[in-house]
C-alpha cells in the first residue's frame, strides 16, 4: 500500500511535513510505503538534512505549488502541482490514498474533479471529530457544501454511520440531526424533511441533537449541512482561544495564581490531548471514490503524521466499500425523489 | 415606571424570583417600581418569609401557571397565567417592560400575540450577547425564527445596531454576517443575498463574519437565522460544560493539580465573571412592539436582578423608538421586494 503526501501545502511548509514524515516512518507498517510529492531537489535537501531517509519514502516531483490563499477554481489550473500530482496518483492506482495540510477548498476541488463520487452520492462532505466525555462523536458536513437537500444529509449520515463503525470501531453508531429543540415538530424545511427521510432508513436514527449534544456523547454521529458544520467547527476553535487567551492573562496578574498554573500544568496537558486536533490529524473529505484526509492548514509534524496513519487505516479498512454497500441498503430514501 | 416580573416562570421557581427582586431593591432608582406577577397568597408568604417587602415592590395576582415544558401554543390559552397576565400589563401599559426566567417559546408567544411587532418588522429577533477580549459581541437572531429571508436579516442588523448603541455604549457598532469563509462569495443563498442589502443600508456593514469572529470584537453586532444562532449558543453551553467536566476530572486524578487550581481560584473566578451569562441576566426580544427580556429557564437571583436592571435601561434608552428610526432609513432594504 502506497500513500502519497503532499508536502507543499498546509501554512508551515514542507520542512513540517518532512517532519512529520519522520515521525511515523518508526512504526508505520512494513507493507506500507510513502509518496512524498512536491518539488523533488527541495526535498532531497530536506530529508538528508533532517536525517530523515528510508527505504519506504520516495519523492514524487511536482514543480508547481498551490498557496494557501489560492482558490480552488484557480488551483485547478496547475495541473502539476504537489495536490494535483498527488490526486493522480490515487487516481492511477500508484496510491492508494492521499494526505495533504490544505488548502482545503482547493484539495477538495481536486479529488472531485479527479476520482468523482462514489455510486449514488451527490455530495461529498467533510467529516469531523469531536471529543465527548465518553468518546468520540462525528460531525458531518463540516463545510464541503451549502445549501444541501434533505436526502443529501442522509448521504451524509451513511457515511458518519461507516466512519463511526470502521474507523472509530463503534458498532452500532446513534445517528443525530443537528436542529433546535427536542421535539419532532423543531427545526426549518430542510431538517424537518431530513429527520422523515432518515426515520425510513436502516440506520440506528436516534433523532434531534441540539447544539450542546455534539459533545455530551449521546450521538455518534450528527448530521448538518456545511453551512452549520462549519460556522460551529469554526466558534469551537474561536471559542477555545478566547477561554485560553482570557486565563492567561487574568493567571499573569497573580504570582500565586501563576503557581498554581504550574501545579496544574500536567493535568491540562493531559486533558488538551484529549482534545487536541492534531491527535485525529486530518479529516477525511468523504462520499469521494478515493481516500483523502485534509489537515488544518497549521498542521503540525504529530498531526501529519497521525493523517497518515489515518489513511493507512481508512484505506485497510475499505471504508468506501462499507458506504457502498449502506447506501445499497438504502435507496430508497437517498436519492432526490425520496419522500 | 415600572417592569413587571414573572415570578411563576423558570426551573427554580418564584423563590429565585423573590431573592432576584430582593437583591435589586437595594439599587433600583426611585421613579422605578415593580409588579411581581404571579400566585399572589404564595408571593406574599415569600416576601414575608425573606424580609423582601419593599414600598415599590407589589404584587400581581395570576392563579394559572405556564410550565416549563408547555407548548407555547398551549400556553397562549391559560389566560391568567403569570406570563399572560406580565404581558396584559405592558400592552395596557400599566407597566413599560416585563422579564421573565422562561419558558422562552412560551414567553415569545405571548409578546408575539400581545404586543404584534413594529413598524417595518417582519420577525422578532432574540438577541445574544457574546464576551470578547475587549467587550462585548452582540448576535442575533439566537432562535425566534427559522428560515429566514435575507430581508429579514437585514431587519436583525438595525435591530442589533440598536442594542449595542444604546445598551452597550458602542457608538457606531461594526456589523457582520455570520457564514463560510472572508470572501465575498462565500455563503448559502440567503447570506449572498443578505449581504448585498447589507451593502445598501446605512449601517457600518464590515462584511463576513466566521464562526471563530463571533468571539474576536472584530464586529459589534453579528446577524445570522435563528436556526443557527440557536446552534451555536447550545454549543457554546455544552462546549464550556466539557471543558470544566473534563478539567475537573483530570485534576482531581492529582492532588498537586487540585492545590494548583485552590491557587488559580480566584483568577478563574475573576475571568468566569466576565462570561457568565447571568452578568447579562437575560436577552430581549427584538422587534416586538413591546419591551421584554427573556431569561435562561436556570436563572438565579443575580440573573434575575440584572435582568430587570436590563429591562429599565432598554426602556430608559427608548431603544425601540430608536429602531423604528434606523428603519425608517432603511426602508430600501427591509422589505421584501428589496433588491
Amino acid at each position: 500500500m502506497r500513500i502519497a503526501v503532499d508536502a507543499m501545502g498546509g501554512d508551515r511548509g514542507p520542512s513540517t511535513v518532512v517532519d512529520g514524515v519522520k515521525m511515523i516512518m518508526r512504526d508505520l507498517p512494513s507493507d506500507v510505503e510513502l509518496l512524498v510529492v512536491g518539488k523533488s531537489r527541495h526535498l532531497k535537501r530536506l530529508f538528508s538534512l533532517k536525517r530523515a531517509d528510508h527505504p519506504r519514502v520516495h519523492l514524487v516531483d511536482a514543480p508547481q505549488v498551490v498557496k494557501m490563499t489560492d482558490k480552488p477554481r484557480d488551483s485547478l489550473k496547475l495541473k502539476d502541482s504537489s495536490i494535483a500530482t498527488a490526486t493522480r496518483l490515487v487516481k492511477e492506482g500508484e496510491a492508494q490514498a492521499l494526505v495533504t495540510p490544505g488548502n482545503t477548498g482547493a484539495a477538495m476541488a481536486h479529488m472531485m474533479m479527479s476520482w468523482r463520487l462514489l455510486p449514488e452520492i451527490d455530495r461529498p462532505a467533510l467529516a469531523g471529530i469531536l471529543p465527548t466525555p465518553t468518546g468520540l462523536t462525528t460531525v458531518l458536513d463540516m463545510g464541503a457544501n451549502v445549501d444541501c437537500k434533505p436526502h443529501h444529509l442522509v448521504q451524509f449520515a451513511i457515511m458518519g454511520v461507516c466512519y463511526a463503525r470502521d474507523m472509530l470501531g463503534i458498532e452500532n453508531p446513534r445517528v443525530g440531526i443537528l436542529t433546535i429543540g427536542e421535539e419532532e415538530t423543531k427545526g426549518n424545511e430542510q431538517v424537518l424533511a431530513a429527520r422523515q427521510l432518515l426515520k425510513k432508513s436502516t440506520l440506528l436514527f436516534k433523532g434531534n441533537a441540539e447544539g450542546r449534544d455534539l459533545m455530551t456523547g449521546e450521538f455518534d454521529v450528527v448530521v448538518c449541512d456545511g453551512f452549520v458544520g462549519n460556522i460551529v467547527l469554526k466558534f469551537a476553535e474561536g471559542f477555545a482561544k478566547f477561554i485560553i487567551r482570557g486565563l492567561k492573562t487574568e493567571v499573569s496578574n497573580s504570582l500565586v495564581a501563576m503557581l498554581g498554573a504550574v501545579a496544574m500544568a500536567p493535568a491540562v496537558k493531559k486533558f488538551g490531548k484529549r482534545v487536541d486536533a492534531s491527535e485525529f490529524g486530518a479529516v477525511p473529505l468523504m462520499g469521494v471514490n478515493g481516500v483523502g484526509f485534509i489537515g488544518h492548514g497549521g498542521s503540525n509534524a504529530k498531526a501529519i503524521s497521525n493523517a497518515i496513519r489515518s489513511a493507512v487505516h481508512f484505506s485497510k479498512r475499505r471504508v468506501n466499500d462499507r458506504i457502498t454497500d449502506l447506501v445499497q441498503e438504502n435507496l430508497h430514501v437517498i436519492s432526490g425523489s425520496a419522500k
